[in-house]
């Protein structure tokens, strides 16, 4: 019966879901109630509003599952505080409630004013928890171009973090990554503004459960890093940012504005950068006048760990802690994530400037209003054995299974060796240095008795360290091929498990962690390892996984197949076995263009028209692979695009429709794609910008239409005089298969 | 006699010019002679001192040396003309005197009002036209480090420009080179800001004789490209720039600042690019209120080749010729060169727009005023006997080769290998795929009897196609490896002729041409050339000649010595003989920073604080070779630097001293660098910024004491309000031999 239950509950999380965006701006929710509070407290009170610690010691459970504080940590509790990070995060499930609910007891009853607390976690692939369900990056998911599949998994994690008492998470991340030197860059959703713009929406709303999941059953979203985080130079993490107000504004913010404005993202985090020299934590313009004034943004700001005191003892742009403060309180920060020397200091000082009391009343408010949204005052515990049963049920493994199968991305399938066919092989080795530790046991499962497997890894690309790793040496390397080679000798087929690892592509943290790097070629012998399995005459087909974008040239160009998994959920090796053996069909579509060599950069599809213009001497100019490109099983005919009418007016719609046939033998999947190009604007133009596009699903021989209606509003950039508008003239429609392979039609505004 | 005469004219116009700095700001010099003339002119003479066009057609001397001028020339000089682009280039510069006075007489009489024009070349090194001396490319010049020396060097060009007839030059360029990937690196004077700014008041008060030469002995200075047109996305021609406000200011206008301000630089080109979406030609921030309303400049602005007409065709910011005409024509850009569908327009436009004709009317009087100060109204020739005699001769040459010994740099000196000793070593091999036509000769000129030579280039990078090289098979260079190792063989030591040439790094034109790279690396198999040879067992020695920065990573680790070359005057080789001989001892600094791979960038030393917080995985993160790198055959002692006060007021002075001494065998000379580090300000900051530098000659044993002056101004910077200026607080000022050896000392700033 309880199982039912269960599975009945679940059952609602994960179908409720529609695709509606949201459309409300956000209010000044909860004003009356939080002007009330805010009235009765302390200055200490109210700086208490404005910090946040991390848990990671002195909160504990004892044997008998009963919360064990420090000393330390009951002193920061004793005025209230504004939110505590990761609070049991490696506990279970039930135990993280267990302890949660008492924490938060704890809280409301050693304040003054009983004001609850909320608890924060990370949740960029699955809540950053113990137990909870571990899906795929959002790189990867960002390849689904699933604008509801996005929701619903963003939906499970809201839930699951909800269910082990956690009410914010500071995700997602709307940063456009374009820089794949950039150990984050699978932190994000890609390259393009619009597609990021979609799946940042889907996420928000999924976590916060259209807004209404907040007072009881979802989570807030924290969106970062605002604004324009990995846009960082060299690709290098805590580097300056160089970037003008108008790739800015047209290229950078609408993500956060739509987190904003369509999702009504709870809270927005600043980045570790500057933009042009001034600091995004001290940065009034961009925290106040755009986020607020501009944008009707009514949640609250934290700053991201640490950053505002290092406006003063990093990025230097503050004299002494006391400034830092200051710029950051006046700029519009309203919380400080573990510092210890910045709104700390925030009492004395006002008793030295009591002017700054009205911009923490400022802040105060937003976090006050948070906790109203999130029902904390109300009722601020959860049910622990509901954190149990529901989190990473059944259903939910089966999601992010099912979210994977979406996400895979074909590159490459000479003569169609994909999918595998039965009885022409039988035994296929898997090998390589980035084949997992389940990697046979899905396999298996996954086969039956179709295939028999032999497995050899050969060799790590690194030694595994996790701060700074260095690569595996020459002769360990060639050492793990020869193991490989002699391995893969009896079998039918080879996959090789290669790409890059979580040792090769990550944040580099402020402690002395390395994880960008200058240069994007596969490490560590695995062009040769290729080079070396082809000489065995067999089919080689390449299960490519990676956290950054490679250049990936002597696959593009040996491999026979190559099925691009970015990474996937903790069961990704089963939907990669799926894919591969034809129980499922593949319909990624790469969200950035794969270049072949970083000495392209940029090279993302949306550039400029004239930096077209030119080639480079003695290379191909043209990417490895285009973004949005992503085979089938399956082919498509489409046709010309077919316009409603080729003149727009500036307060009009018109319609364009595509008849999109599949050619192929089996139901498969495909990505629409619409790209606008601008012919002539007041200020140069992109070469061509996607704008809407759709997954449809179709049967052999089938033939659907696909329509997109086209707004002014869709036409809009920033133009001379740096009012964002759309301008009168020619435009290129596209409709096609990826940026680089599309049919055009041309229609004017009027 | 005769040439007693012209040895003293050449002895005066070598040593006439001093290092004093012009401090006049641009006046508005002939106006009532402008406004006079003005008033008699129509519309279509105004238009046709609006208009420049190419001496490629129609303008020829016939056997008897008489002016021949076609029929569409002469239907383009009937209203007078602005200005002709290179007459008489490929005459020698006698002819081109008797061609330029005749043509110059020609369009006198046969305009209406007897308005004389203005002949224009370029001369990045030496003026652009036979017969005249070749110097060595800007980027050597600047690693010569010496200001009075560039001086001299523009002064002749300036000059021998002006024998032969012209009035103006497209040169020099001012833009900040920090990608080389942009086949223009070369171009300029490096990376750096202040290095940049020096070379180019040099170059500018050199080039204009002090601006009082421009009436009869010098020509003028139209300094481009108006503004970072080096900063070109992925450093490829013709493509879009992005960057801040701020640093457009910091850094990229200060060349241009200096050559308005303390040059007077008679014009200014704009730059192909456009700044953040706004292309320059039509930039009226840029072209009216930067350049006249900030900075006061009176002179002329010229548009690059065709980009008036690009606006609409290219740029695609104008919808149609009409409108980018009036785009260019408002935002202040007084001449277009080269379109017949740009300026041409505006009589007719004007018909139907009367009010376009004040925009017309401020253009004429800029030109005007040009040819008033250039002299043209009161003696417009010049003379062929003095153009024939000056032009290149024996004083010039020998100075351009003085030049080349300035601007060496001494890369890597393993063991003392350099230079090449006498006796120890006698045969040598001339090998390597850059070696000259007359390097052989050269080197025998200057070694006499001590050395003897055996020389084999081997083969050619490329095939030599000017638009659109390809590299030289592999199998070809091999061959040519082949021959050179077995040339090689029974040498004592090897001088490797490698880098780059003229077919690797050069100018991407419109048409087709390819001239950027995505990839740094030395092509066609030099890092194999230099490895087979090390197998000699023979000390290796590479002469290092290029036009773009290279990542030699081999050649560094390899080499047993490089002097870096650059692109030195057409007598190079003999500089180069001299310094391996020791008959010169090296004195040149990079002016640029090395990095070991395009996956750096940016990599210019003065970024950022905050860039230099992270390293990459997997790579060094260091330059290769740092800016202001140089060795010397000298070894020199610096001082720990001494302030005259640890505090500077905001209207005050203080003074940095430092002794150095030579500690070595022989006479040479350093460039002593000043550094400094402004530790907190309200925008994040440089790491470090060269704001002095001077090159000194030190005996053995000797000692200098340098000093500099530190003021505020040096100190300024666009900060957190946008204006520029200094900000109290603590400063480090750093002397030393390049940007990452020295020494540090802290003053205030109060």
């Amino acid at each position: 019966m309880k199982k039912l239950v269960v599975l009945m509950a679940l059952a609602v999380f994960i179908v409720s879901f529609t695709d509606k965006e949201q459309t409300k701006i956000q209010e000044k929710l909860f004003e009356k109630e939080v002007n009330e509070l805010l009235a009765k407290m302390t200055l200490e009170e109210k700086v208490a509003q404005m910090r946040m610690f991390h848990a990671n010691k002195g909160i504990e459970l004892d044997e008998n599952d009963k919360l064990v504080l420090s000393d330390d940590v009951k002193k920061r509790l004793r005025n209230g505080i504004a939110g505590i990070k990761n609070p049991g995060e490696h506990y279970s499930p039930e135990r993280s409630a267990i302890l949660n609910n008492q924490l938060q007891k704890y809280i409301i009853e050693n304040n003054r004013l009983g004001i609850p607390t909320f608890f924060v976690t990370e949740s960029y692939n699955g809540v950053d928890a113990e137990g909870c369900t571990r899906f795929e990056r959002p790189i990867a998911l960002a390849a689904s171009w699933d604008k509801a599949l996005v929701k619903k998994v963003y939906d499970v994690m809201g839930r699951e973090a909800r269910l082990r008492g956690l009410h914010l998470t500071h995700s997602p991340v709307a940063d456009i990554a374009r820089d794949p030197r950039f150990g984050r860059m699978g932190e994000g959703f890609g390259e393009d503004t619009h597609l990021t713009t979609e799946m940042i929406v889907s996420a928000v709303t999924g976590i916060q459960g259209d807004f209404d999941g907040l007072k009881s059953t979802h989570i807030g979203a924290v969106t970062k890093h605002f604004a324009g985080y990995a846009q960082v130079l060299g690709g290098k993490n805590f580097a300056a940012m160089e970037i003008s107000p108008r790739t800015l504004i047209d290229e950078i913010f609408p993500p956060f504005k739509a987190a904003v404005q369509r999702a009504n993202t709870l809270g927005i985090m600043a980045s570790h950068a500057d933009i042009n020299g001034v600091a995004s934590h001290a940065n009034p313009w961009l925290l106040t006048e755009v986020l607020r004034n501009q944008w009707g943004f009514e949640g609250y700001t934290v700053s991201d760990a640490n950053d505002i005191g290092r406006l003063h003892y990093f990025m230097k742009v503050a004299e002494t802690p006391e400034a830092e403060v200051e710029m950051a309180l006046k700029a519009g920060m309203d919380v400080d994530l573990y510092a210890d020397d910045a709104y700390a200091l925030l009492p004395k000082m006002v008793e030295k400037d009591p002017e700054l009391e009205k911009y923490i009343d400022r802040s105060v408010k937003h976090v006050l209003r948070t906790k109203f949204i999130l029902g904390l005052f109300d009722n601020p515990y959860t049910t622990a054995e509901d954190a149990k049963t529901i989190t990473r049920n059944e259903k939910a493994k089966e999601f992010a299974h099912h979210a994977d199968l979406q996400s895979i991305i074909l590159l490459k399938n000479e003569n169609k060796v994909l999918p595998i066919q039965q009885g022409k092989v039988k035994r296929i080795a898997l090998v390589g240095p980035v084949l997992g530790k389940e990697t046979e046991e899905y396999f298996n499962e996954v086969a039956g008795d179709r295939f028999s497997f032999v497995a050899e890894k050969g060799y790590n690309l690194t030694d595994g360290k996790m701060a700074i790793p260095s690569l595996t040496p020459e002769a360990d390397c060639k050492a793990g091929i020869e193991k490989i080679i002699q391995s893969a000798g009896n079998s039918d087929l080879v996959l090789l498990f290669a790409g890059g690892d979580e040792y090769t592509s990550k944040e580099a943290f402020f402690n002395g962690a390395l994880g960008d790097r200058d240069n994007i070629d596969p490490v560590s012998y695995q062009d040769e390892l290729l080079l070396e399995l082809k000489k065995l005459g067999k089919p080689v087909v390449v299960v490519y996984k990676h956290r950054r974008t490679l250049s990936i040239n002597t696959f593009a160009e040996h491999a026979d197949a190559i099925i691009d998994c970015w990474e996937l959920s903790e069961f990704g090796d089963k939907a990669a076995a799926k894919i591969l053996f034809g129980d499922a069909v593949p319909s990624g579509k790469l969200p950035v263009t794969v270049p072949r060599s970083i000495g392209q950069i940029p090279f993302h599809y949306s550039q400029k028209e004239i930096n077209y213009k030119k080639s480079y001497l003695f290379s191909d100019f043209t990417p490895l692979y285009p973004f949005g490109f992503g085979l089938s099983y399956a082919t498509f005919n489409y046709s010309t695009p077919v316009l409603s009418d080729t003149t727009l007016t500036m307060d009009g719609k018109i319609t364009v429709s595509v008849d999109i046939k599949n050619t192929g033998e089996v139901t498969a999947k495909e990505v629409v794609q619409l790209y606008i190009k601008d012919l002539y604007g007041s200020v140069t133009r992109p070469n061509k910008e996607m704008k809407a596009f759709d997954k449809i699903s179709l049967k052999p021989g089938e033939t659907k239409t696909v329509s997109f209606e086209i707004t002014p509003e869709m036409l809009a950039f920033t133009g001379l005089d740096m009012t964002k508008k759309a301008e009168k003239g020619a435009f290129d429609v596209m409709i096609g298969t990826s940026s680089a392979d599309n049919q055009s039609v041309r229609f004017y505004l009027q």
